[in-house]
């Protein structure tokens, strides 16, 4: 449906369908791990070269592979672990920790010289201990999305984290990067969700104990939180759960005019009325992913408790929108929050087809303060236009909120363009580093829950404040003397 | 007031009134600081020694001033700062901040050898600029709460973070030591509260971007926050503001069994009603600050919007409580929320009366899970009990929830003894060494939002993550290379 949608927008572009290539070829391992749960089988080191990015995926097509681990390794225990960093370190061998290898900014990828192993944690998959009275449960960090809700369901309980990976990502891929959930408001992010982490690093396991709140110094979870495997490996973390949703209530509201949905989007986030999802659709995003015509875009709104009604709650949302000139769509004229969910979970997939077909397709995401963001926006969505003008001709971008806080939303761009079969990579570099730059240079974050990785680095590196690099790098040369894990992640 | 309740507690009790020394002798200053901005002032000197403790306000009634700054230092500008931290790097002298001296546990104290300074950051007290689109405003660190607050009025929003220390204390003492507000749930901490900090350290300032929210490698904020001093000095930080509130409800509810009580607080808590004050009062708390009488305690609700009525969501709690056999008292029998409220206000003022009468009057918190609660509560108060019984003979612990999570509550104890003039510090040094290491026993945290200063050290280097402290020690030493920052806390 994506796909006829494309190709509504974009009517000359060649959709031709390529199909990936059947076998690949790679370079012998360079360092033999000497472990029985180590695996040099050229199939599993290829599938554990890349994350999911379009230049992911788009390499996959090619059987372009110019880095391989050269092996990967599955701890079963966490004593498995210690001695892979025990052996990595003494052997200087890279390790580059991998939980789904959902990553879309080069976040698994050994991109750098020298020998690597891919330290894949999902053998590390069990629910350990569920605590009812607290709400809280004890999981090992290689549990998939669906299979940790899965244990955790005969307990009536959730964890309620349901980021766009949910299917290919792993609870420790969450906490390294920093995950956000599908949520729009409150706990949604996988950061606010811990209760305490373990964490393997060469110096020793880190274990912080289950506290629900802490004032003694500077948090040691959030040193670990965003470290995206270069201080540690994280095996398991108390996290909160929640007790399932009972009463649901939801709308989306079209608008007219762009502005006025932006601030009747910002009056709901400055209300403190929670939203579960509050989820802006520019009239593009909203054509696209729903059918929508929308002149001004669509805000799908979702208000859910386990404990009580939440009419009330909808309806002053609602009534803040009619306030800023939005009409709420009677449900039968097609449920938009319900067609947009499922193409939000179909959306990974849909992406894959669509690069097989030479298309540019590909999302960037930032964060940046109400009083910013219409200027971000013009320049980034003016940067990307562009960008798409010079190097392909034709094609679209669109914009949605995916989180909002009180002082700002996050907008998530998508890309669409049509590009040249054995091009389009090269093509996406050229954009994503024009977005990039319009991103930083409007005081905005390269990336609100997509995480650094290798891609980021150069925005990232001019973003962060410089002492606290200076401290980072020297956090990591006391976690990590032999500068084993992950390279060329967040520090040098 | 409260003295009445406490000597109706303690019959016994001999409550002699004693005068402060009228003056105080000082040791010359070791060091001469070339600012034009330095103070030597002896008694300038003494105020800057001690924050406000049980054991400062005995030691300064008894004119015991161990350790006071060689000067105290008023920097008016950032600028000023710098300049301070580059001399006292060359020169090594150690440099403790200090914003309203506030602390209580020794977060201020020049409690080593060797020459010191106290950085005043008072002067430095501007709301520099208020960005009303986004809800947030750039202060400066030196601001006291009463003063921060009358300058965001003119633009008809508020901080919302109100410590029981408000008046005495300021925004950068709050960030650098975590600080919790008086509301029970939700954005009370000021951690949460903050958009974005600047921060002067010794190998340069670290300025954040101002971001809703971001991924983008783990969190500078985080790093400084609850870093007392040691990593830094705060100069401003940009911080999230609200709306002020228009709707209120509020109620209090009656216990007779306290376990029912603490079970009723645990189910609003994982309602998701966020109550603005969701405040347990054990019996004995009831009656000294409420003149209640509860065998079960006092649940203290009140639910406040800027938005909308929250009616609902206190008949909602109240359910809840009556599903545990709580009874909400009627308003006519007195508004125990209020009478707490004024109380809460006045107890700084009220525990200093106390200690003047030979009292030991002192305050410990801590956080857990719901399921340790009930076997922290109990170690916590026999040990209490204990102590008090072999070094004081009689004396009264009690408990309240100041915060309350989905996952645990922070319980907060207070101790009225009778102590022996003279020897009422030694008494209660006593007390809290063994209420500490119950705390440590039963899987609490040592602080929940008083820090940890000098005097949880010992608890503190326990309850931290060994590989964190390294990683910490190597963060200071890349920002504090003369290690000239408040020396003795967090970090040796």
């Amino acid at each position: 449906m994506l796909a006829q949608r494309v190709s509504a927008l974009l009517p000359v572009a060649d959709l031709t369908d390529h199909a990936p290539p059947s076998e690949v070829q790679l370079p012998a391992p360079r360092v033999s791990a000497p472990f029985a749960f180590a695996s040099t089988d050229p199939l599993d080191r290829a599938a554990h070269a890349h994350g999911k990015a379009f230049r992911d995926v788009v390499r996959n097509l090619h059987a372009e592979f110019p880095h391989t681990p050269d092996a990967v390794l599955r701890p079963r225990t966490e004593a498995d672990v210690v001695d892979v960093l025990d052996w990595a370190s003494g052997e200087t061998v890279a390790v580059v920790p991998y939980g789904g290898g959902s990553s879309v900014v080069g976040g698994v990828e050994p991109r750098f010289d020298g020998p690597s192993v891919s330290l894949d944690l999902s053998a590390l998959d069990q629910v350990l201990e569920v605590d009812l009275v607290s709400r809280a449960a004890r999981i090992q960090a290689g549990a998939f999305g669906p299979h940790l809700e899965a244990q955790l369901k005969p307990h009536d309980v959730t964890l309620r984290h349901f980021p766009q990976s949910f299917e290919f990502s792993t609870l420790g891929g969450w906490l390294a990067t920093r995950a956000g959930g599908h949520f729009a408001t409150l706990y949604t992010h996988i950061d606010d969700l811990v209760e305490s982490l373990r964490v393997v690093t060469p110096a020793g396991v880190s274990e912080s104990r289950r506290l629900p709140g802490s004032g003694a110094g500077p948090s040691p979870d959030r040193m670990f939180l965003g470290s995206e495997g270069t201080l540690g490996v994280i095996t398991e973390a108390w996290v909160r759960v929640h007790a399932r949703p009972q009463w649901r209530a939801q709308a989306a509201v079209r608008f007219t005019s762009w502005p006025s949905a932006v601030a009747a989007t910002r009056a709901i986030a400055q209300a403190a009325l929670y939203p579960a999802n509050c989820r802006l659709l520019d009239p593009t995003e909203a054509f696209l992913n729903a059918g929508t015509d929308a002149p001004g875009g669509v805000l799908v709104l979702a208000f859910e408790s386990a404990d009580h009604p939440v009419d009330a709650a909808l309806e002053r949302a609602v009534q803040l929108c009619r306030e800023h000139g939005g009409e709420p769509r009677p449900r039968e004229q097609g449920d938009t929050s319900g067609d947009w969910r499922s193409s939000f979970v179909r959306m990974p997939y849909q992406r894959d087809a669509l690069a097989r077909m030479g298309m540019i397709v590909e999302t960037f995401e930032t964060a940046t303060t109400w009083d910013r963001f219409d200027a971000l926006h013009a320049a980034v969505t003016a940067a990307a236009q562009d960008a798409i003008a010079r190097v392909a001709g034709a094609g679209v971008v669109t914009c949605r909120f995916t989180h909002v806080y009180p002082d700002g939303p996050a907008p998530y761009y998508g890309i669409y363009a049509a590009g040249r079969w054995g091009s389009t990579l090269a093509q996406w570099d050229e954009i994503k580093a024009a977005v990039s730059e319009a991103i930083a240079a409007a005081g905005g974050t390269i990336t609100h829950h997509h995480a650094v990785g290798r891609d980021h680095r150069p925005w990232y590196d001019r973003q962060r404040p410089e002492p606290f690099a200076a401290a980072l790098r020297a956090a990591k040369g006391a976690l990590d003397p032999a500068g084993i894990l992950n390279p060329g992640v967040l520090v040098d």
